[in-house]
């Protein structure tokens, strides 16, 4: 909402204005425009990492540095609109980070709320809250805030997940606290699999009351098998939806919200030849290619993507994505904010 | 509570008592303790019905009558404190109904919600809502309020399962419509799994905004495979409760809270020799065991059951179960009305 | 649902059945269409009943009886379809409370849930929790489940109050406790309007987590000046709903759900002269008379009311009221139970 | 949480760290620290806005440029730790708005959402969603996201209000819309006090569902004269809490909640000569004195406050106010959003 007409800058005015700043006050009116923006105009931009390119320095990285060193050795996807701040889109983080076998990233917790979406690699765990879930390509692990977590690598094959944060949220708040460990591992009192069976399987212990992690899914890891085997199912029972294809949205069972406050993971098949029609929504999507390659169309920028390969969609910027062969994305962004707080919106086709 | 002193009878109290009926009035104080009880004294009786004593005549039925005269084939067990009255507990009905190879019930709906709970056989089937599930032995469906369902066998054995509804609380709430279909079987729309992959996975679509079934979960069918394993998986955590031995409940993956509005469907193991704590809650409650057999305590009352059986525990009577093999009891009670409405209470232990 | 043919009743089914009744079964498809009704047919009947024509049976009661003898003095207000029953309508008890100069109706608590509408006097109280309120007419007061209340007299006129109570409810669940203190009156610890304003103002206390009473509203009092006010703007604000009048209802204002989780409580307006359209819902509705006079058309029935006046209107029968002047309704039914369940239906107008 | 030791930076791990640059990548390890802050270290610096000496400031800004002219006429309060960027906070925005006599701000919406706290005059009206209320000193109003609203004076002296925003929450989920209106003045379709009659009285209109405004309250104003005399009554029930005094919080009566989604407002009265204890919590705070006179100490800082003077507390420092005579305290903060994140903590007390 533009103001129809700027208001004039007299000379009276200006030395009111200049009158004003020692004591902390500033005239409304001069920065209207800039502060209630008539329509987002988002400063990410579109980008997009290739696995294949930076799978060599994910490796390097190895070399020069250990998990335990390096607590977390993660390289950050950053956004060239956001320099030197760590945030692959406005209100996000993310990294991929590599686990070697025999290592260990240490036993930590802090506000920030992380998922892990298994990029390579099979059989390192992610332990959280006594319980240790061994991970899979594909498989989307949740480790709430303020949850003491670690992981480790007992396989013999490196593994890289992309990590996804709230990070720059709990900035902006101004409410991170974190804390280290004495100890490297935590302490196990749950087998493998205990979150899934107790509350993501249509049960839910006797005289559990729910909010274990708040507003956080207390199931540890949604293995890729099972989404993979509904997304399958969905495709059999109808077309795709024109701006998703298939697309899934993962849930706490105790709410039917989205699995985490802070972050909405998703994951979308498309079909061999799909194109999505044009979409918008005041979230900027975050990708990452689990299966078959295609190319994405953000307003004026085309970017191409194969498997393991990330990309960002800026928020309120029509996109499309092609699919070359049948293909199956994950996705995730801070829409469950959005939503929360009255704000998302959305956009489907080309008007 | 009952009053310290009931209030004498005089001839002048008589007379006025006599003179408030034809007004349709009557005094309180004379009835006081009868309808504001100090504690629940249930008309439910404790029983239990052999499948092996009633299957022979269950299968009589099926020579006797078809499914499709019968509209449901359904032998009704009965509590003996309400005879003619259809009910198996205070306020819900159960029943075992048979389907034999090539037949159908055929399509309707109801006010009324029901479960059936599989007992024996393998590839009946029942149809909500579009979608056909094939049904196994301990698995649990739902056709939830005012949906069309319609069930049918195209195995070649027969089927048996037992059939919960709350056909006295819709009664008692005078609230009940139903509706027959012209065509015995409906459209199917879906494919088999459809729901379980949409809402039973962790997932949600895209777009879906909850409530399909209103409070009643959107998964046609809990496949006893899943839970039988969530069960494993419980059992291998920690001891069994005291109480409820290793206990899971079926939930809505909506909302957390129980798989539907009207009744509460738990499954629970209980390890071999294992004998349960006094209990005691204000539902009664019915059980039907799946693998096991064993004895029920309640109150001065001993039944013996084992597989497929089905018992009844009266509300407010402390019961004790006890396993001579490693068991799976499933049960379901009026437990989620009781806790909205703010009466459920529960008492562990002999105190 | 009728059943299309009835089944034949053969020598060889009778004989069957008859050997089904000592093992505790019944067939299912000889009772099917008394148990599965295609439309509810509700025994209340419509019945009125006149304050001014029992007014003096309510003062008899009062020389006949203490309330503290009494426990609680109250005319129960009985359904001509249910008598013996103390029930109004299928689901709720209903009666006229006396309570005089001087008199205590001692310190008690229950399961039952009561809400009491003040029909005649000044100056009675009822306390609850600790807090105690004057009552004036039109007031509408909460007595929760299970919370300790008394009620006593401090002014120079005899106070009539309706009682509202959902005893055949906790009756049907089997789930009824009760108990009576030592003391006839509870100790006070707050002050008069304490509850409020700190919950019936728009605001709600630091630190509060919802949930005090349980579904129950934390509001002692709804006192009728404020009702009233609401009324009068809101029929300023348009013309009046053709079914309904200006109607208003009684809310929680942790949850904006009905009041009592139980009992859903309204009050509406109805300007001289007008005539509710036609109306019917599955919840059998009794009124209470503030101001004003009129008739209510109930099917066939047409029954006359004024001020204190109490009428009932069955479940699922179309209903007209008529204000021959300005009027203002009090009502209540078990509308929130057949929300939370999933059954309550309402039909608009004349088809 | 520190890492133990910062990692070694070596010539070779420049060299590579240089090198992911250009692709768009960093090394976590390197600013691992900065990125999950150990604890709060708020940006937010301890400030207060006396309105005697920015009353001749404010009527001058009235004399150099109209409200319509200025869209709004505000002086934004500026934090000194954010110059430039119009917060008060780290994540909200205030500021004094003055309307004169006759004047008009003409109509418009956007999806900030705002409350309009009364720190000066009478009679002066906002006008949102067709119904307009007069406001008064003390009066809280607000203005839900993307509702039309504009503010006029009909009364013959200038009013003030304290505007507090979510623009910088919006800006940094890049969310923002809005839009102007042909017409300066909205189509008033509903009478004054319409929206509390109808939500704020304790009830709710028949058939209504919720949800009018989102999370946001439905009632329009909130006046101060019900609101102090719930503070009232709440002083004459106990003592006031060590840490708030006697506190309330604005809800929205449809969900308890606080009264709008992304800012909480709260009121407080402090006796006179009471000093709250040492408290901190992570949302930063505003106040605006309604009544009485005192200081506040906030960490090593001293600032004394009167009546209509406004000071922040930042996020995660302890602080207390005293109160020098009787006085009342309106505040708000950006609460609701870090709980519905679940990061909002706080710590009561000198330990």
């Amino acid at each position: 909402m533009a103001m129809k007409t700027a208001p004039a800058l007299t000379p009276e005015r200006q030395a009111f204005y200049d009158g004003l700043a020692p004591d902390n006050m500033a005239p409304l009116w001069e920065r209207f425009s800039s502060l209630i923006a008539p329509e987002p105009r988002s400063i990410v931009r579109p980008c997009a990492w290739s696995y294949a390119a930076a799978r060599p320095k994910i490796m390097r990285a190895g070399e020069l540095i250990t998990a335990k060193e390096a607590e977390r050795r993660v390289l950050i996807l950053e956004n060239p609109g956001f320099k030197g701040q760590s945030r692959i889109t406005n209100t996000l983080y993310a990294g991929w980070q590599l686990i070697l076998p025999g290592e260990v990233a240490p036993n930590h917790r802090h506000s920030q709320s992380a998922l892990r979406f298994v990029v390579e690699g099979e059989g390192a765990y992610t332990a959280v809250d006594g319980e240790r879930t061994l991970m899979r390509e594909g498989d989307f692990v949740i480790t709430p805030a303020w949850t003491w977590h670690d992981h480790g690598n007992d396989s013999q094959k490196p593994m890289v997940w992309l990590d996804g944060l709230d990070i720059p949220i709990v900035g902006f708040f101004e409410a991170s606290f974190a804390e280290g460990h004495a100890d490297d591992r935590q302490a196990l009192t749950r087998p493998e699999g205990d979150s899934l069976a107790r509350y993501g399987s249509g049960l839910m212990p006797e005289g559990y009351k729910g909010g274990k992690h708040g507003r956080t899914s207390p199931v540890l890891n949604y293995p890729y098998a099972r989404t993979r085997e509904a997304l399958a199912r969905m495709s059999q029972a109808g077309p795709p939806d024109s701006c998703h294809g298939h697309r899934l949205n993962y849930v706490n069972p105790e709410t039917g919200a989205w699995a985490m406050p802070t972050i909405g993971p998703s994951m979308r098949l498309l079909p061999k030849g799909f194109a999505t029609e044009l979409y918008r929504s005041t979230d900027a999507q975050v990708f990452s290619a689990v299966e078959g390659h295609g190319t994405v169309t953000i307003g004026d920028t085309v970017l191409s993507w194969q498997k393991r390969d990330v990309f960002v969609v800026p928020g309120w910027i029509k996109f499309s994505i092609f699919a070359d062969a049948e293909s199956v994305l994950f996705s995730f962004s801070d829409r469950p904010v959005q939503e929360a707080l009255g704000l998302w919106r959305e956009d489907r086709g080309n008007h």
